[in-house]
């Protein structure tokens, strides 16, 4: 069966790059171009040369793609001048790129209220534009801004600039729901009206928003109308509420049959599950919490939460699941929570390799303790770490590594030399290891000699000496601290969950949870090492001696 | 012109509670419910009686819900017994509520591999217990589980089992995506197949999930194929990748011609600016970040980075928006310097009673210092109080009612009398006020002698001894404390939230950044005194000596 070809051309660099506290350094811009092309773009859109000194420079030392076309953006010469006296469309040439994307206007409105042009200066300028990117030996591009609301308002205006584009040369006419406030209905009868026009639909694009909540549905709505190339971003990343998300398209293109049995992209299959670490690693390069629910790549995408649902996917996983996780790179994730039921925590127990018999009453024995603490402000379904300690100690066989016998920690805020005020954390904390008591004091430094607080302190001096087990946490370090205040006003209970790591790419949550912050922050700290212990293999003092 | 009703039915309680990581306090779903019934929502489901203790209490004492239908949830009656003698629906039953959803298989795989029942007597099931809901006098729908994979894989019992619901006199037959994979025009044309078989669209609802990033297309779908009822959840909440975002929905009903035209719904038009304000105190409750590129509602929807499109905003915001921010009580951002953001600012200042004169040089002072503080993690959309502090301060003739000179706190836990361990807070704050100190100590002893930690303990101490000022201040109390963390990882920062009350009803939110969380704490808690001393119209010590 022949399968007809559809064209991914990516904007995050460009398009994606208008998100709100998005600005990609030139490093990153280079990282994130070679992703794309490992993953099987057909286009990489750098970015607008000339706009700014970073998009410059990029360009000036353009990356390596293997397979990708590189594109560069910008905008049809304006009135007045000739397309080769244009110096912005000057730079954009410039650059060298392979593909050239131009964005023009189609809607009348803005023509003559934003550009302040007549409609005709603006229609030859997209004819000439296009028609010197062509004899110039580029692959042109024509962004149609604001088709969707131009063609509403004057259809025959905007299917006109269309076709100069279109009889310029310009090998793709990408039709942009700018404002991203058209419904899908209204983009598939628009594109069906441009193909009705004499444009066909391998010479088409689509380019939406998520203002409403559907750029991934608009842009399969377009697809299904007759456009054969796709414009969006990695995690949906673009001005406003973003565009069109690549990272949810891709799985779909590939996975459900009635767009894989049609068509074929530049991905090949076997780089499809590479597309959750991508997805990760880009957040990653923006500091960004990845989003749980994405679609196929987020960390909840296939949780499975509800007790029925749990007990359903242990026996078939296709019960509650669309496609299989693996496909996207993706994992399974059955929470404990104190909705689930034993088969649930049975799955949760297996997972961390500890194997109980069907029907062991030590499991209703864990389960009620999960309950119990849950009803208290507790979170096992986020930190699985403190889940594994708790089963284990209920099973028997968890070593008791160290006993706290005291802490203090001490926050300050005084006026200093120089009569600025500062602040400083210090921590003791007072441990019995194997009969031996051992005190350490911690203070809690920055890295720009500034306090970074009690937690940080206790946590410090908690791993300063472990004593015979040091060795075993030199490599492990605190990466993340969330707080979420339970309850509310006066009977407000703190639940802190902690997030560790270590060199060899373990990552593990912890739970702790007091009316006192400090508290249960330290609880948690205590509960990382235990676990980390735990995985390293330690074993009690006494075994320790015994070895 | 006459419109066709459309009927919102709220399951955020209930399927939004899948969500990984979210789990609902009483007080919290009565908070909930309320803003819902406010919205105009038909329905709303509070959860299902008997599956865990908190719903159990939650229907014990209902919600009062002015225009919204409160429902229960629960599933269909197992095989082998009658439904008036199935104790999980018996429980659902003794909730009293008016409308009762049952959820039941559909999907023949499901039938026989997860549930164990012959196909027949899951028909029976369905009946039975509709028929017995429907004898009750409650209004039942029923949620066919896994319609969509059900009417593929077996398109005759997908229907069979829909009609024993209908004609048991189900007053709604919800079609349910259960896995989030189906595309909208497979859910168009399974929704056109179910109207065809003799079930009108006035009967029909629609339930979708968003594992392609298509939930609300896929929903919107179902409408033009002739549903009339709409599942969804705030903020798209729910298992995986969450369901249909009602914050999303809502306001293209509402706002687009194409569906404000045909369909009515029972959210009127002047609560539609409530919904921001709902999508955000919904995650306020959860203590999380709200999604900034969320449709309608994120801080991002309305703001417009790109340099020609911030200008062309400036000439008619239609160039660059789909509808107007004010009509879903959201705001345009743009950048600070220019215009538009001045006169945000006076409109702001002048709702904390505050006049400046157009053009007045501090305006551009205040908002300089509003984006560098922003920058570093304060967030003053929520902290009012303190964003007034700030204006005051920088305007002029904000009195200096006391400086802190210094403070300390310590946490201890250490072994107590019996053995036990214990753990204990101390504060110690010193404060300058009209030349004179003042040193104050306290602990942290909750009602049942439980210590309430470092932050409770230096409200109490800064509270204790304000000199002159003291008498002012004795109606002010803590009423909630938010912690967030912001940056992440190593470099992470502390946002503290302290909302403050008086007995005078008024509810104020001050805001402290620090690594530090004490620290951070402790600038929210002077804040939280200096606007009540304002707002008591306090004068400095020097003025107080005058009087």
């Amino acid at each position: 069966m022949t399968r007809e070809r559809l064209w991914l051309y990516d904007t995050t660099l460009r398009d994606g790059q208008q998100t709100q506290g998005v600005q990609f350094s030139l490093k990153e811009k280079r990282q994130i171009a070679e992703m794309l092309d490992g993953l099987g773009l057909d286009y990489v859109e750098g970015g607008w040369p000339g706009a700014n000194p970073t998009d410059s420079a990029f360009f000036d030392e353009a990356p390596a793609l293997s397979h990708a076309t590189f594109a560069a953006f910008g905008m049809t010469k304006r009135a007045g001048r000739s397309a080769a006296n244009d110096d912005v469309l000057a730079a954009v040439l410039n650059a060298g790129t392979r593909a050239i994307c131009l964005v023009g206007k189609t809607h009348d409105f803005h023509v003559t209220a934003a550009l302040g042009v007549t409609l005709e200066e603006n229609r030859e300028n997209i004819r000439e534009s296009v028609r010197h990117l062509v004899a110039e030996g580029r692959e042109t591009l024509f962004d149609a801004e604001h088709f969707f609301d131009g063609f509403a308002a004057n259809r025959d205006y905007a299917l006109a600039c269309l076709h100069e584009a279109h009889a310029a040369g310009a090998r793709w006419i990408v039709l942009c729901d700018t404002n991203g406030g058209t419904l899908p209905q209204d983009i598939a009868s628009a594109v069906a009206a441009v193909i009705e026009s004499g444009i066909p639909g391998e010479r088409l694009g689509i380019h939406t928003h998520d203002d409403t909540g559907m750029a991934v549905a608009g842009t399969l709505a377009a697809v299904e109308a007759g456009v054969r190339q796709i414009q969006g971003t990695l995690n949906g990343l673009g001005e406003r509420c973003g565009n069109a998300n690549l990272t949810s398209l891709i799985p779909t293109l590939l996975l459900k049959p009635s767009y894989a049995e049609r068509f074929e992209t530049g991905v090949p299959p076997e780089a499809l599950p590479g597309i959750t670490r991508i997805s990760r690693k880009l957040d990653d390069i923006l500091n960004r919490v990845p989003a749980k629910t994405a679609p196929y790549v987020g960390g909840s995408a296939f949780a499975h939460k509800a007790g029925l649902h749990a007990s359903a996917i242990l026996k078939d996983p296709s019960t509650y699941e669309h496609v299989e996780p693996e496909l996207v790179g993706n994992e399974r994730i059955v929470p404990m929570s104190n909705q689930a039921g034993q088969s649930n925590l049975r799955r949760r127990l297996l997972e961390a390799g500890i194997e109980v018999e069907k029907g062991d009453p030590r499991l209703a024995e864990i389960l009620d303790e999960v309950k119990r603490r849950e009803d208290v402000g507790y979170a096992f379904d986020t930190a699985q770490a403190s889940f594994e300690l708790l089963a284990r100690r209920t099973l028997g066989g968890m070593p008791n590594f160290f006993e706290i016998e005291r802490y203090r920690v001490i926050v300050e805020r005084r006026r200093g030399a120089g009569g600025r005020m500062e602040c400083h954390s210090e921590a003791v904390v007072v441990l019995s290891i194997g009969g031996e008591t051992t005190l350490s004091v911690s203070e809690s430094m920055g890295p720009e000699g500034s306090d970074q607080g009690p937690v940080n302190a206790l946590s410090k001096a908690l791993a300063k000496d472990l004593g015979p087990y040091q060795p075993l946490i030199e490599d492990m370090r605190l990466v993340d601290f969330k707080v979420r205040i339970t309850g509310g006003g006066v009977e407000a209970v703190t639940r802190v969950i902690i997030d560790s790591a270590d060199d060899q790419g373990r990552r593990w949550s912890t739970v702790g949870v007091s009316p006192n912050i400090v508290d249960a922050s330290f609880e948690a700290l205590c509960d990382a090492v235990r676990w980390k212990l735990a995985q390293e293999g330690a074993t009690t003092m006494a075994g320790l001696a015994a070895e």
